[in-house]
């Protein structure tokens, strides 16, 4: 039985509360955020407290909140020498305050609130400072999913700086098709056949291997008619910069 | 029955011959192309030719040629009068030569010789100087696929400009993504999950609502620090372009 207190109330809060309320090798013994909300409609009012000083013991304490928070929340938790791990994918293990013993449980997925999850299929990223806390950590994510991996601060760094191209640009292009589509009065759903195709051949086949276009062909006619048909100065400038891109990194093998 | 003649040996020629060739209400009569290959090892030799003047009789001759050789090829044909395609997304329709009748037959997806597509999920552009050539077009892009669209020559450009950010420039990020975890010995295999929501997101909800991340937070601190990890100024260009992007998109809302 691995006992657990989850700090914080926001999106991961919710959906790890879930989570963990479904494996009965994990108890929630408590919850703590500033406002004293309850994370689930079922939760008992006697388990949840806005008052720090009230929190109870446990194995592990799983602080989901921001970014910023985690340094100042840390530093102010009334115990010593108890497990302490964040869920964030860009913080170093090292900023939780070391009057208690750090580690990270980062489940690497972008959460909506009212979106349900599976977390089985959830890579989660943990470290630890101390061995016996690193299987203790382990243990808990691999009840959620068997994605888990031993990944350190700095390659954590490294995942969350790709995750941002993966995730956050990719979305921008998509937004991009999205807008030019709709400005000309065309359904965008005409796209989407592509758009999953491109992503799960990325999936398939390392995407170096998968990249085509005219850029890829040096079809400096069609780069040229493209960059006209764009009014938006933004679109020309990031279709430029990859056009570029995609040249310089594949044009040494033409 | 439609009576079809398919031009050219390509990808996009053997896809085509093998959906048409399903479909009872279709006639493949002949192939050419300039080698005189079959389209697939089925076929008959007596069907295939390379002499482009014994190209026989049909409803509607497809050129699945180059972008390039769509203009001189149908210069060459041997008849007048007829109903002649192309099957590029960039060509406009009257590059076709017009002593022959003019339309469109674009499926838009992306076709790798060696693997199956599934002709009932992919969108078909459909465009046609005459009325009744164009219905012609239309009942032979239903018998493969519901999602058959009527697309002028200037939306098919837009369209195909579209189709540039959606699936070349992501598919770089994606590369990009890749090449800094392989860089890093972090196994890309967990980004899958979250590449996959990002598209199936983008699908669900305009992408607009989903934008996401530092730049969309405005988190300057992480801004900085993922440039600093960047080592490759062509990375380090597109994270800026893209970053100013998101912002001066959505700035002015915050």
């Amino acid at each position: 039985m691995i006992r657990v207190i989850l700090l914080g109330a926001g999106n991961v809060a919710q959906h790890l509360y879930k989570a963990f309320y479904k494996q009965p090798a994990i108890t929630i013994v408590q919850c703590y955020n500033r406002k004293g909300v309850r994370l689930h409609p079922d939760q008992n009012e006697n388990n949840v407290t806005k008052n720090i000083a009230s929190i109870k013991e446990a194995d592990i304490y799983i602080m989901a909140v921001s970014d910023d928070a985690i340094k100042t929340l840390s530093s102010q938790l009334p115990f010593t020498n108890r497990l302490v791990v964040h869920t964030s994918g860009s913080v170093p293990m090292i900023a939780i305050n070391n009057s208690n013993r750090q580690g990270v449980f980062y489940p690497l997925q972008t959460f909506t609130s009212d979106k349900a999850v599976d977390f089985a299929k959830i890579p989660i990223c943990i470290e630890g400072d101390q061995e016996k806390d690193l299987f203790l950590i382990e243990r808990l994510a691999l009840l959620l999913s068997k994605k888990t991996y031993q990944i350190s601060s700095a390659q954590r760094n490294i995942l969350h700086v790709s995750a941002v191209f993966v995730n956050n640009f990719t979305n921008h292009l998509f937004s991009i098709g999205n807008d030019i589509c709709k400005e000309n009065n065309i359904p965008f759903e005409i796209l989407h056949p592509l758009l999953q195709e491109t992503a799960k051949k990325a999936l398939e086949i390392n995407p170096n291997k998968a990249q085509t276009g005219p850029a890829m062909r040096n079809d400096t006619k069609t780069i040229a008619r493209h960059l006209k048909l764009l009014s938006d100065p933004s679109q020309q400038e990031i279709y430029q910069t990859l056009t570029k891109a995609i040249q310089s990194k594949y044009g040494k093998k033409l």
